[in-house]
């Protein structure tokens, strides 16, 4: 028996998202399957390893517990840690492969815990441009304000004022007509999932989504009990006529009608019609993820589908990411008014509420004026970043990308030329810092297309602006 | 054709829980059903009968919407709107029997949305002895001194800062030996379930259950995709040879071992050792459910399960809605050290993460010692209002409970003779305005047992139990 060679390569990087224990693990199995390490092999021990990578020993211990858990060390009393002399068993859900899975998706939009973003980074807003100022007036106030009773279970439906505010917004903003008891608060798109699910499905219902289609909802959905069924989109949105032919009875359609997600095109007026009549008859829900309709730089914004919606069909989906912070972790939705009691039972059977604090700190951000006066104001911003955003990265990568403005939301598509591995490039990419999803993973079954999506939301100037397309054309040659 | 008789009673009652919409609703139900409505009455339009309740029209609209779609209703054009000459169809899921069902075990320990808890609900901390003052001032500071970064989204597993704080507090309080790696922060302890089964379950695994168990946890269960197997309790807690008996391979055992909820009792050393030697062989996971374990009032409080877990079995849930508010929303969990990384890649797929603000003021509250403090006071706060509020009562009371205390926890079990009928009795206390939810709705299989659940944490003084007392008295009577 002898312990690791010296030339093991154990080093950690504190700079990597992974956490540390994980980073060991993996050195161990790399080295181990790469046969540096061999079975039999002593490993250093716990105490001696966390010395030499200054580490607490509980990171240590987990990561050899985790190591022994699946099979690649045994523990053998007196005699030390060694290497096992025969290979882990298949997992069935091997976590090193989740973990990954799960780092590619999240990598898409999200920034970890309190991590400045990476530049480019979608599905953010401007953080710089929030008025922070009065939000924490409105916020402190409410919080030394607020009666004994508030630290007590919030409604789990929500704040009643805020669901009063929301109704009245969308009657003006949106053109959907609801009462207060139709809007309930949530703490985002997958908590509102959740609920509609609960609320409407029965295991195996079909369910239509767009191909491509928002990436972050797909491993909610794959992991609930309905059969997800990719409809194609094309310049027009969903293909309604294919979604008939492929699953002519689904209980769901999910629709981002105002901008597409992530192609950015609209659903138009004709699609829009089919789909509404195609629910009625069907007796089927239409889900509308109205996520960033707030922003449009091209003739006025359009109504959403809600407002079409004569036969009850549609469950409006909106959230506060965008239009003020992600942060706040607020989203809502609009029930039809043949569903709000039973999403009213599941309600409170199911759902924990949001902390009334941020709740009233929205409501009186909207009842002030402070909502509308900030989304004129970025309008102005997103149009003015969008539009230097988008000159420069084609004037400096040239033929490499095609740009195609599409009139809303907050982040372009730079398409690329077929022969491309976009999944490749926006690797690269990371490695250089900038975080720019690669388009073709959005897609399930429909021919993928190659392109990066990159959010423009923080891209504060033109020189911030060349700055990222240099170094993002360094990082695609 | 004849419009609804003029003595149609469709007062709404502004004091009612229940929103209008859904009163208005079962005023004409229950005249349909008692025959004051006939089929083919014209029932009063829309805009009169809002002018008449003083209502928005949308309330009334919404009402005539969901009875049209229940099939009470038929909207017959100019000619107005009528009862239906047919009986609605049997609805799947009926939603008013839904909402009836939610009401009720919603009513065991939660206060809707700000209004005052009524006197002895369950579930709730003393929200008057909470340092409200302590607690504005870190939030406040947290509130205008974060990064803008902050603004984006939290970390999904949790703020770093906090993860360490528990870590570190469990350790030296409740003898659970873990790494920050491990502690996941949630919403609650329905998210934490959620968590668990997106994890380590499939669909039909088995779930030990405790028979009576947490009522508030069971429609989460339910619809979940595990089959729930209700194990009975004793005065040792969880009888575990009978698990054994009833489900030898159950995927899950869910228990409460400091103070079971609701009985009170504790799991004794010879069920822990069964319960972990069972877990160990049949590769369970066991869910250690210590809600309130902070508080016991006679001896030490008992070392967690999970502090005796060699074999990497439990999962550990706490909450900071007993020792803290509810109101904040943060509860947290200890992931087996085997099973992080499938915890880990689960929150990044589905866990919309929780409002930096709060997090970073627990860990604050933490770190200042603020929060042993808090609970040092507590627990003699606790031990003094127990001690009077089951003097008080059962005095008051005599022999028609009798009170058998517990060495933990919030509530005080007021048990009934076996001839009572709880459920009847909790509904007369609660028209009379107390909060004393009935035990045998917590039982499932087991032989019920009556008695009434006192929750004593808001019970100021004597002088207060002796009123409450007395208004319990009154309404059994």
């Amino acid at each position: 028996m002898k312990t690791a060679k010296p030339d093991l390569d154990l080093r950690i990087d504190r700079a990597l998202e992974l956490p540390m224990y994980q980073q060991i693990c993996q050195r161990f199995k790399t080295a181990i399957e790469q046969g540096s390490l061999h079975a039999g092999d002593r490993v250093p021990a716990v105490r001696a390893l966390a010395a030499e990578l200054n580490l607490a020993r509980g990171t240590v211990e987990m990561a050899y517990r985790i190591l022994t858990d699946e099979g690649y060390l045994q523990v053998r009393g007196a005699a030390g840690t060694v290497v096992s002399p025969s290979l882990p068993p298949p997992a069935i859900l091997k976590p090193q492969v989740v973990m990954a899975m799960a780092g590619q998706a999240h990598a898409a939009t999200v920034d970890r815990d309190g991590k400045a973003p990476k530049p480019l980074q979608m599905g953010l807003p401007a953080l710089d441009a929030f008025p922070r100022k009065v939000w924490n007036r409105l916020v402190g106030h409410r919080l030394r304000g607020s009666e004994l009773a508030r630290l007590g279970y919030p409604d789990p439906a929500g704040y009643a004022r805020l669901r009063e505010r929301i109704a009245t917004y969308l009657g003006v903003s949106r053109g959907v007509t609801c009462v207060p008891e139709q809007v309930f608060i949530t703490t985002g798109l997958r908590n509102t999932l959740e609920l509609t699910l609960s609320s409407l499905s029965t295991v195996g219902d079909e369910f239509w989504f767009e191909d491509p289609g928002y990436i972050l909802a797909r491993p909610f959905l794959q992991n609930a009990a309905v059969k997800l069924i990719p409809v194609p989109v094309d310049e027009h949105g969903l293909m309604v006529e294919a979604g008939k032919r492929l699953s002519p009875n689904a209980k769901f359609a999910m629709v981002t009608p105002s901008h597409q997600s992530p192609l950015g095109v609209t659903l138009s007026l004709e699609r829009r019609m089919a789909l509404l009549e195609w629910a009625s008859n069907a007796g089927s829900w239409i889900i509308e993820d109205d996520y960033d309709s707030e922003f449009r730089y091209q003739g006025r914004p359009l109504p959403a589908l809600k407002s079409m919606d004569r036969n009850d069909r549609v469950i409006y989906s909106g959230t506060f990411s965008k239009v003020m912070f992600p942060g706040l972790r607020l989203a809502y939705f609009v029930a039809p008014v043949s569903a709000v009691a039973r999403f009213q039972a599941v309600c409170y059977n199911l759902n924990a509420g949001c902390p009334y604090l941020f709740q009233a700190g929205v409501a009186d951000f909207i009842a002030e004026g402070h909502f509308s006066r900030h989304l004129k104001k970025m309008r102005l911003l997103y149009a003015d970043r969008r539009a230097v955003t988008s000159r420069v990265f084609q004037e400096i990568l040239g033929d490499r990308i095609r740009i195609d403005l599409q009139p809303g939301g907050l982040h372009i598509l730079a398409k690329l030329a077929d022969h491309e591995d976009d999944v490749m490039l926006a690797g690269h990419a990371r490695t250089a810092g900038l975080a720019v999803p690669p388009l073709s993973r959005w897609y399930i079954n429909a021919k993928p297309q190659q392109g990066l999506l990159l959010g423009f939301a923080n891209v504060i100037d033109e020189k911030d602006a060349i700055r990222l397309a240099l170094k993002l054309k360094q990082a695609l040659t």
